[in-house]
């Protein structure tokens, strides 16, 4: 078999073989097939498309590339819960606490944030003493133990994917359903679950700027895990805004405890409801959606998810007592208010620009190496729909230096448009994929 | 500049400007831009195509990334020559001499024969004492002396191009119309002539398959030779059959020979009539083209080309008395007689699979490291459209073994079909674009 047909026969329109992908998938992971073909393969397949049999193939292979996570040693059925990537999304932080809470055992593992987007890891090392790379029986006896557990990605997960994926951020070939498709759902089945959530974004803040691609992918997700075995149901979920009102690791983790204890923002309540339902059907810990919808929103009002979460936190080795006082996180020394230059109603408070901005005052990473200043963020006191009056405070940015937070300002600004007439509103959960 | 972004362009439709393509030539030059991005942009343009402005730019930049040659020591105007490759296909060794011998100056620089296609360098050095890689200084010399030189490349020509050539080898992305025609004219530009006439081939032995792939490919090099100022001709020819009688080095010099005493194959004969009128019309020796084609058949009979042929050779050192007595030439040890299986008409004569049986036999190359047996060939008595018998010998082959020779049959066999009614027959000269 000879790469370069392989590449000829992508690019005249055909279907690779089982074993045509695997040869590719090994060649990519040993380095016996170069680079450039692989890139040239990848160009042609945003042109070509695959076929959902040769996605799943792709998939599969590339979840085989490396370590796969045994979870057997696990009682019940775990779910996994994947998001695209927002701007303020700390739901995992609340769902894997309240999905726990009602039973559904839960092994995590997250990601760092890169641009204007978080990370489920970086938030949770905020919290001192935190613990997100325990070795494996350390990671399995805290879900046995406690019920859930997030770590960062550890060992060597994809690494078929990891290749592909650097090469196709430097080759404009990301943007192809098929290839982010098999790149997230690899990454979910490797990671061992039995049942994965998937939470799709779309609009501004998203990758997936319109619901038709979001929508798209999210099929394209859902079919693979039918493919590959693994019960995968997904969400499409509005990114046009930030969520919620913190953006920001220790920002955002105080505002998770507020919502685990009924006191969060109505948007991000709401879209965890939805989320964690999902959570405790797929875990079979509700005969249908509406009674798993009860059981979350009890968990969220309870107190049961938010010390699940200090249970969780503690088993490792984080210090909770920063959960159960918040007030003893270390923001920002420099605390900005942004007024709104004009009245009238938000019509765009563009997620991705937001996210930027929060970047400036250190909350996020430029490069993969940048150092991230837990405490830098922004509290937005508006969101798209609000109406304002001039002079009025928008957002509360906290960094260490004022210049940070003059640029972030400019950025946020930028971020914001005004108007008389209120914009339409959409839902939060704009469709539901299973 | 970041090459993800031109990559990105390109792949969205985009064109990309002047300063854009010289950023990525440059780059492919000096290894600044890696391997992986080049190739994923080369599969982009085959989808995307380029506009007349892209294609003439990227031309005129690889033409530029190395050594070019500048003919001004030359007095006259200086025409060049380039085919696409055939089989059979020895008109340049005809022509150069015809065109000479009517004042036209040739400076030609020929490439070596790779697969089942030869190359005029090749054949030149069956010629005992030929020498092809002469210094400019002797190379002028001759040129200014005989009237043409043929040489092999030298020195540093178009490194952006056999960089980007030899990564679309491996990644399928040849066959793009204006990759080929930029790669063929960013070498005929380097090489400095005034003109350039060129001979697109089409047909089952030609890299185009069809007639209308073969204009369109010489549309675009007759646009790019006017985008760069310098005037040049396409003619399509027919490559469904081989050229003339002799497949093979030396068997092909004497069939140059025979065709400038008057005494070549018919087909031949009249194709390198009008490859040379256009050269003499192109190097401004003849008012109209029908004056032209007078004057190449002139030259053809009365001596004078064939004289120029061996004062060319003797120029670069050959053995002029091989050309004189063709008897000299040492022709493969074996040589074998392979008859008709079958009686009727030839129905195919399949240039490329006839090609592919003389490299058996070892007249051609099968790597780039190929050694050539330069006595080695065939010799077709019967081509597409004649009436055969079953016995009668179709083909002589040529070899140092007779295990070649055994080889080369059944590869030569399968190249030819049999039928009761003659098949369509077609002009030579195809169509001529200006």
């Amino acid at each position: 078999m000879r790469m370069v047909d392989l590449i000829r026969k992508k690019r005249q329109g055909g279907i690779l073989s089982d074993e045509e992908i695997d040869f590719i998938v090994r060649g990519c992971t040993d380095g016996s097939v170069p680079d450039y073909q692989l890139s040239a393969l990848m160009m042609a397949v945003c042109f070509q498309g695959m076929t959902k049999e040769e996605t799943v193939r792709l998939t599969l292979a590339m979840a085989e590339s490396g370590d796969t996570v045994d979870l057997s040693e696990i009682d019940g059925i775990t779910v996994d819960k994947h998001s695209t990537g927002g701007v303020g999304d700390k739901t995992s932080l609340v769902i894997v606490p309240v999905a726990a809470a009602c039973g559904v055992k839960i092994a995590k593992m997250s990601g760092r944030g890169l641009g204007h987007t978080g990370g489920t890891v970086d938030k949770m090392e905020s919290i001192p003493g935190m613990q997100t790379a325990l070795d494996k029986k350390a990671f399995f006896d805290v879900v046995n133990r406690v019920g859930c557990a997030v770590i960062g990605q550890s060992g060597n997960l994809c690494p078929a994917d990891k290749k592909l994926y650097a090469l196709r951020d430097v080759t404009a070939t990301v943007d192809s359903i098929p290839l982010i498709a098999s790149s997230i759902m690899s990454k979910k089945i490797a990671a061992g679950s039995d049942r994965i959530l998937l939470d799709v974004k779309t609009g501004s803040g998203a990758f997936m700027k319109t619901q038709e691609k979001a929508e798209a992918l999210a099929r394209e997700m859902v079919e693979i895990g039918a493919g590959a075995g693994r019960k995968t149901v997904a969400l499409i979920t509005d990114m046009d805004r930030p969520l919620g009102h913190a953006i920001g690791n220790a920002l955002e983790i105080i505002e998770v405890c507020e919502t685990l204890n009924g006191r969060g923002p109505e948007d991000l309540t709401a879209e965890c409801v939805e989320l964690a339902a999902n959570m405790i059907y797929l875990g079979e810990k509700a005969a249908d959606m509406e009674t798993a919808r009860r059981m979350a929103k009890t968990a969220m009002t309870d107190g049961s998810a938010f010390e699940k979460l200090c249970e969780m936190v503690t088993a490792q080795g984080g210090d909770a007592s920063y959960l159960r006082d918040t007030g003893k996180f270390t923001l920002g020394k420099v605390q900005r208010q942004v007024l709104s230059p004009e009245s009238g109603y938000i019509l765009r408070a563009h997620a991705e620009q937001i996210g930027s901005a929060s970047v400036l005052l250190g909350a996020g990473r430029e490069t993969k190496d940048s150092e991230i200043d837990f405490g830098a963020g922004i509290i937005l006191h508006k969101n798209k729909g609000d109406l304002v009056k001039a002079g009025e405070p928008l957002a509360t940015l906290y960094a260490e230096s004022e210049g940070k937070c003059l640029q972030a300002e400019k950025a946020l600004l930028a971020a914001y448009a005004f108007g008389e007439k209120a914009p339409q509103g959409h839902p939060l959960v704009l469709a539901r994929i299973e």
